[in-house]
């Protein structure tokens, strides 16, 4: 269960406005930029919400992988979005190619800005100092 | 899209082994949970991984909230799992309901010790030492 995630903020996405609104052209695509980093997608859901009187509503776009999962959450109407990219490093290290799935997604959305975090998952024994 | 993304990654979970390999059975729970913690549930996907030569593989269950995801991974031959609760803060703060939400899975997995982590998501503006 050791593994990375990595997370990212987007602020200010100068994409094509279809990639904040479109669940499925959205969700496709991220299952194509999985595959093309070297992770292997296992199921996937794809969620629109409903419209409102200021027009499209954000989309939640995620994919199961071997590895763990990504979650893409959208706000069209702010430009905004979150990223999420988990794998745990069982049998392999696939810390490369989280950064390489994430490295896309940020080349997808264009942000002006970006928050990054990135966490250690599942660290049975905390680093020790030496005695 | 400013949210509260709470992560816990259990080790030696002491509950009954089918919460850890049953996708059915812990995904339709954690919809409850989430429920019961006064989030929405949007929708939701629950894997299996195949069976191994060692017994029964990890479950993935995704709940899909109005608020942002629930993610649970296992790994039952660790007796291992992860949790995130993501939830934004548009309209309203839910912070309250994800930590309840929380508790409740750590409740349900029991775990000998457990890693938290929390992330501020989407600030806009980091904050700023006094002039």
């Amino acid at each position: 269960m050791q593994g990375l995630h990595l997370t990212a903020d987007l602020h200010d996405c100068r994409c094509a406005l279809r990639w904040l609104v479109d669940a499925e052209l959205l969700g496709q695509h991220c299952v194509q930029l999985v595959e093309a980093a070297g992770l292997q997608a296992v199921a996937q859901l794809f969620h629109a919400f409903p419209m409102t009187p200021h027009g499209a509503s954000g989309v939640t776009a995620t994919v199961l992988l071997a590895e763990s999962h990504l979650c893409v959450h959208t706000w069209p109407e702010q430009r905004a979005a979150t990223l999420d990219v988990y794998v745990c490093n069982f049998g392999a290290d696939h810390s490369a190619k989280a950064e390489a799935l994430m490295l896309a997604l940020l080349t997808l959305f264009d942000p002006a800005s970006i928050e990054r975090n990135q966490i250690l998952r599942g660290q049975v024994t905390p680093p020790c100092a030496p005695a």
